[in-house]
């Protein structure tokens, strides 16, 4: 499995475009259009929160209906969220207009729409379907269109995120790839702020949201910025089967496959997203390794890189790390804390901080440096069982107060 | 019911004393002792946090245990969690120190301890056995010993936080104070960092921790400075029966009015403490009203002052209400967004920003008035049902980040 260049336009038969609609500042690209001509088989994971936006609901519908997919439409400024009929409305509209520049060869129901920006807002539909017009003209393969199109949809993110692998199944060369957006109200329940995939590999409709359910628990579910879990979150895979792979329908080496390079991409991803959280200075991991069960795993990995002390310590370089411990403990987790083991870890060095219930005495200078590195990572040893997990956060710093004091302003 | 000066000193027979043991900068006082001659009957609830420090282990047995309590030892400073057994032995040695400095006429095991500050450090035992026989002698019943106890305990508070009430329990004049300390690893889930109520009502023990675990749900485990459940969350209440009323024994009109006193003194230090959260700027309230559950109600309320995006948009008294409906969304409550209203509102004025699944214009400038005051009030109604709660808390300031980033070094 190689990573190659042209994020969602790596796999076949996928074009990318995005267009300036002007929902946001004059002149920043603000919109995203992504195009299969061959029917794609569709897998979603949308939002846990009760209020949804209204392209979470016009999305869920189309998953749940078994529809195959053409096109999704994206906006950055506006997240069309709590915007009552009037919202749903703009969705059907906006869909509308793409199969419309389609000569409606395409049915409004293959066009998937995602928004991320303030809640609260009406879309201008109007100006988004002129940029529909234009972006529909500008459609290509090319990855510079990708990457115009990762780039359309960030929010605040300072970076834009795609990422492709080509690997092969049945002597094929199939391909996937993303983009992803998410700096700020990330904390995922269910999948992560926008995510789109594409893949030319041919599988069934069924294990395509298999593989996708299951790997967004250790991916994009395993991330946090701030604990705020967004009405808008969504992630789509798109797959038009045009690499000509014996289609997969059973849980097969194949199948295997897929579901490793889905995790490489999503993985990837996620952590790009975390350490381009809201204002970030660092990118904070946290493995726990020898939990009694998976999901035990998985819970104190996420309260440590949530917890808001332990991210403001993480950005003053300090080795506080009774607030990594104080954060387990009221995780909602079973564990004895005379049996864990603490430590710091990244390419710097690794120093112990706690063992066994008894805090250790450790070289704070050499505390400083592994902590002044941009990367660092709690490696937390239960010391109870075999399970493993990871979560991916950001420190707490005075950009992201910045950021959010003055975002909708 | 009149409130009172004397804090933990306004119930008859209370002392305290405070002294500088040490333990933080020199001369900054950091060891608080309360003392009542006649043995106390106690409550107490204590933190969820499955690391618990010392203090609260040592606390939660003598609670358990039945035993009567003369005396609480307080420190600020360290927090005596994950300190294994060194610590457990330092709570041992503070309690029977205090026990000599009685002549042994009083027991260890009537000896509460409680202690706040860095975790994972270990207590300097033999400054603070010498702090101790100072304060013995300093002993008094008077107001001005009662803020000091009630200052010393102070760890990133601004400002100390005590008060009283007297009221009348057949025909005796009596009285219910108490302390608190607490601004930041605020997030009580059974109660909140450090508290001690006094009173000289005559209660019996059961009667006392069941008006004590009951009034907690609806005053220190609804606020929220960041999330971070601490390891010490200590509150507990001795009463020394010294008012002379006839000591209650059921659920009589006495026990209802007793209880009314409580929720007074508990709910007003609950506010201070979520007012004074560390770098607060704002005391930002959550109102919910016509809910289906009280449950329910409780769940809303504290996800709106929990939210770490609606708290930086407060700070910058950004009207970003589509925040406050995520946070409910998230908040693992059940209910129909499009039958929600909302409003801030505060001395200045009230504002209604979204009606029923509608954004509502509104005017900005006022709202910027309103957000510009130093408490607002978010007003949510249900329009469900007719249960209600409120949950208190505070702005994400850049002062957080600061105090945060810097706490230990």
């Amino acid at each position: 499995m190689i990573s190659v260049n042209g994020g969602v336009c790596a796999a076949s038969g996928f074009m990318a475009a995005s267009a300036a609609a002007g929902i946001r500042k004059k002149g920043r690209e603000d919109m995203a259009l992504l195009f299969s001509k061959e029917p794609c088989k569709v897998a979603g994971t949308f939002t846990s929160n009760v209020v949804k936006a209204a392209p979470v609901q016009w999305d869920k519908k189309i998953v749940a209906s078994g529809n195959d997919v053409h096109a999704v439409v994206v906006n950055s400024g506006i997240a069309n969220a709590c915007t009552g009929k009037e919202g749903l409305d703009a969705c059907l509209q906006l869909a509308r207009s793409v199969a419309y520049q389609f000569g409606n060869e395409i049915s409004e129901d293959s066009v998937l729409v995602a928004s991320t920006g303030v809640i609260g807002m009406q879309l201008p539909v109007e100006k988004m379907q002129d940029a529909i017009s234009e972006m529909v003209l500008k459609l290509s393969d090319g990855e510079e269109n990708a990457t115009l199109a990762s780039k359309a949809i960030m929010t605040t993110d300072t970076v834009n995120k795609e990422f492709a692998v080509e690997f092969e199944l049945s002597g094929k060369k199939v391909h996937l790839g993303g983009m992803t957006k998410g700096s700020g109200m990330i904390h995922p329940r269910m999948c992560t702020m926008l995510c789109f995939l594409t893949t030319d590999v041919a599988i069934s409709k069924e294990l395509l949201q298999k593989a996708l359910s299951a790997d967004i628990t250790d991916t994009y579910n395993m991330i946090s910025v701030d604990g705020d879990t967004s009405t808008n979150d969504t992630c789509v895979i798109l797959s038009n089967g045009t690499a000509g792979n014996e289609e997969i329908t059973e849980e097969n080496e194949d199948f295997k496959t897929f579901c490793e390079a889905l995790h490489q991409v999503n993985s990837t991803l996620a952590t790009r997203m975390a350490a381009d959280g809201e204002g970030a200075s660092h990118l904070f991991t946290a493995k726990v390794v020898g939990a009694k069960s998976k999901e035990e795993a998985r819970t104190l990995a996420r309260a440590v890189v949530s917890s808001t002390l332990t991210k403001a310590a993480i950005y003053g370089k300090d080795a506080n790390w009774g607030r990594i411990l104080c954060a387990m403990g009221y995780s909602g987790a079973e564990f004895d804390p005379e049996k864990v083991d603490l430590y710091f870890v990244n390419d710097i060095g690794k120093i112990a901080l706690y063992k066994q219930g008894v805090p250790l005495d450790f070289d704070e200078d050499f505390a400083l440096e592994i902590l002044s590195y941009q990367e660092v990572t709690a490696l937390i040893e239960m010391n109870e069982g075999s399970e493993t997990a990871t979560a991916w956060g950001c420190d707490l710093t005075h950009e992201y107060v910045d950021i959010n004091a003055e975002y909708r302003t």
